[in-house]
């Protein structure tokens, strides 16, 4: 993997087959876990046809894939299930523009995905915001508060739709039935971004669908916790708000016409097999194994697993699947604390923020895998107990150990234009150290999770630039610049 | 195959599975034609990863999918290429966004994929329309005069950007060297849907590629004629017309931001291959067989290949590697024809008009397949010879054989409004057959091809209703309509 390669040989595909190979364990995205010996073998170009006769078409589905998609439906108690081919990108998308027109106001989680900030900017939204509580001991972003809601759609009147995120990418589930409630008593539809929820409902230890409690349309990533390819979806959708014909017509625009049969086959047999015998027997030996796993956190001094108080910040229910945790006394941050998991333990995880990290786990992983990451970590421990005692024995009160800012996230920052209109103003690139104060025409997030901290239309506040430099420094991604460049709207 | 199956085991996968093992040929998409002797066989689920290190981000790429896709550009003589994982369809969207702001005027080719439509529409832009002109013989769309294109840009001084199909879905492309220099001299970017084209340039037999020819932008679809999987594209951009920050905006807009590693490690193997001595000696191979067996079809008596006449209707080069043939002296319509290869003799095509079919070939075809073509052809032929004589016996100046109207294609609608402005109007869904004079809040399109002759703010005429009533009558499939129903919008 990491031998030094030649341009001419350093092909993706050759990359992918010598990753195969390799010991490194994945915690991230696909739920599959490249757990072969559990997944179907197929050769996927035997596999990969077009519209043909008896093979239906997805964009107006009525023969094999409508029933594939109403057994789907049946079975994550939809009233309607659409195969998404470009992920829940392209469900957001549909269903936002399913419910909204130009101008339109629409009341969203600041925590949404950059996908949900994309469907106001090009439809022309008036975007309101509602911020999730922050969950102060991690500076993790928590719920929404059914009451701030109720006080959004009650100052707002003309709200026509309500897209919120949840669970969290920390797994943090809303009180999705309350404010679905709410929602509706002012007549309009609420969309959960269930991207990180598609395994919600099929153990009893976890969380619910917000389709069971009774948001409109869920969209869910099954390829993200579940076994299905990268990229692979599901759109539910229920109840008489959503005008069907035009969700269709919008998941017509956002997905290709030549949607692939393999990603269509990859949904379609991990729904069947989630709902198998033999699935069902999977998730029970998962929950177990994972509850064991989590159980093995309390010996650590200074390893710390996120797990929050339910009916606190928002918090109404918790996905214990998402292994969310960090490093007490600001002994090392989240992407230190990943990077020694990548390096020397070979275990990739799913993300690193400044004070914690990801490890997604799934019904695919193997025990073996779980074994090495508590391995890990108890050395981990070891060492940072070691570095600590140093710390202390030196008697300063300098830390050896840089502390980071807690900025925190999402920043509230001032809107001077919606997204739309500040895309069609004219724009410049300057660096980014000169944009204080200036109007952005950009996005600024930490991918993953792409939720973007900087929106167009929004103000470049001292806290921005803050946030960013910390991250930076922290060695965490930040996407929307190109060379150290920002666009904003030129100064008329 | 077509075994009656009850419900609960009509799996998709299961059905691909099977199909894979039965004796159809096919003469359709993709590219690759499920050769599996000459593919790779690869785990899809082992090679399915995410944007883990080392794996490189297609949204921002930096690494390895920077490298590999500037092998691709290299390959295609671009200045830079994009990997698409959802298909042309989101290289249109983007190609179009990254050009034009809502308001703005665009020429698009009338006969252009519903791709254009949805961007025009959900852009909000102002469409000018570029009729293709007609190729009698075939009633084939054909290719542009550059001297409308001239007269257009000259009598509509606002246009920001000029899209064209070519080749078309029958293969014939268009004077696009001529017709880029009128675009550029008007200092606009022309882009080009090569879709069909994406194996021009590959072997000195095949038309070269609108790149070559000067286009700002080409998007071709890898997965229709090269092999690849269903799903896969390619966006190329040279020149500084473009702003290449837009476009890459636009990408990751309209693609999601989970793209799939297999769909990506496809459209690698597929250029790697296409470059590769073994892909040149392949291409040498195809081109001969196919040439023979175009040879083949001058023994026909009523079966017709069409195969145009340079510099007539447009037509600057026609591509070899499509079949369209159809059957004289109405004796047979191009959906009939397109039953008859199906059923008897398990040959499946890719489309069927109202007067011809279409056969795709490609690289990867079999010889097999072409022999049991020109098979199949030939007794199909034998027998029109009988029915032939048998309806002159009759002296009867009535055909058995239905004529089907002749109604050129684009129908040229009366726009009351531009789509997005009909998109936000009032609607309401009546029965088609009462739609006459009404403004269309509907797309009509017959799928394949995909191009509509009706589009949102037209007006529904009586020719819209007679060609669809005549598509219906000879089999074919129109996709628009929800139960016999069509949305128009509501007559204040």
């Amino acid at each position: 993997m990491e031998k030094k390669i030649t341009r001419k040989e350093n092909y993706l595909y050759q990359s992918l087959l010598a990753y195969q190979k390799s010991d490194y364990y994945p915690f991230h995205m696909p739920g599959h876990k490249r757990n072969i010996e559990k997944l179907p073998n197929w050769n996927p170009y035997g596999m990969d046809i077009t519209e043909i006769d008896g093979f239906d078409n997805l964009h107006d589905a009525k023969g094999i894939l409508l029933e594939s998609m109403k057994r789907a439906a049946d079975f994550r108690g939809a009233e309607e299930s659409f195969y998404l081919v470009n992920g829940t990108t392209c469900g957001i998308l549909a269903g936002i523009a399913a419910c909204c027109n130009c101008g339109d106001e629409i009341l969203a989680g600041r925590n949404c995905h950059k996908a949900v900030y994309h469907g106001i900017s090009t439809l022309g939204l008036v975007p309101r915001y509602i911020y999730p509580q922050s969950y102060q001991d991690f500076h993790i972003n928590c719920g929404y508060l059914s009451e701030n809601i109720r006080k959004m759609l009650t100052t707002f009147k003309n709200i026509k739709l309500v897209v919120l995120t949840s669970p969290t990418y920390e797994g943090v589930v809303s009180d999705i039935e309350t404010i679905a409630k709410i929602v509706h008593n002012h007549g309009i539809p609420l969309m959960v971004d269930q991207a990180h929820g598609a395994h919600f409902g099929m153990h009893e230890d976890f969380p619910i669908s917000a389709l069971e409690c009774g948001a409109d349309i869920v969209v869910e990533s099954v390829h993200k916790t579940l076994p299905s390819y990268t990229q692979t979806a599901l759109l539910h959708v229920q109840g008489n708000i959503v005008k069907r014909r035009n969700l269709r017509k919008y998941l017509g625009i956002y997905q290709t016409s030549s949607p692939s049969y393999i990603m269509m086959s990859g949904i379609e047999w991990c729904q069947k097999y989630c709902a198998s015998k033999e699935g069902k027997k999977a998730f029970d030996i998962y929950i177990k194994e994972l509850s064991e796993l989590r159980e093995q956190f309390t010996q650590f001094r200074f390893v710390r697993l996120f797990q929050p108080q339910k009916d606190v910040a928002g918090c109404k229910n918790y996905d214990i699947g998402k292994l969310v945790f960090g490093v007490s006394d600001n002994l090392m941050s989240g992407q230190e604390l990943y990077n020694r998991l990548l390096k020397k333990y070979h275990l990739q995880l799913e993300m690193a923020s400044l004070h914690y990290v990801i490890a997604m786990t799934s019904v695919m992983d193997k025990k073996e895998g779980f074994i090495r990451l508590i391995k890990a970590l108890k050395e981990i421990d070891e060492q940072l107990k070691v570095l600590y005692k140093e710390e202390k024995a030196e008697h300063s009160d300098e830390k050896k150990h840089k502390e980071y800012a807690v900025i925190e996230f999402p920043i509230k920052n001032k809107q001077i234009c919606i997204p739309f209109k500040a895309e069609l103003s004219k724009g410049e690139w300057i660096d980014f150290k000169e944009t204080c104060g200036r109007i952005s025409k950009s996005y600024l997030y930490l991918y993953p999770p792409g939720i973007p901290f900087l929106v167009p239309g929004e103000i470049i506040s001292e806290e921005v630039i803050k946030f960013t430099e910390e991250c930076k420094l922290a060695g965490l991604e930040i996407k929307g610049m190109d060379k150290e460049q920002l666009e904003v709207i030129v100064n008329e």
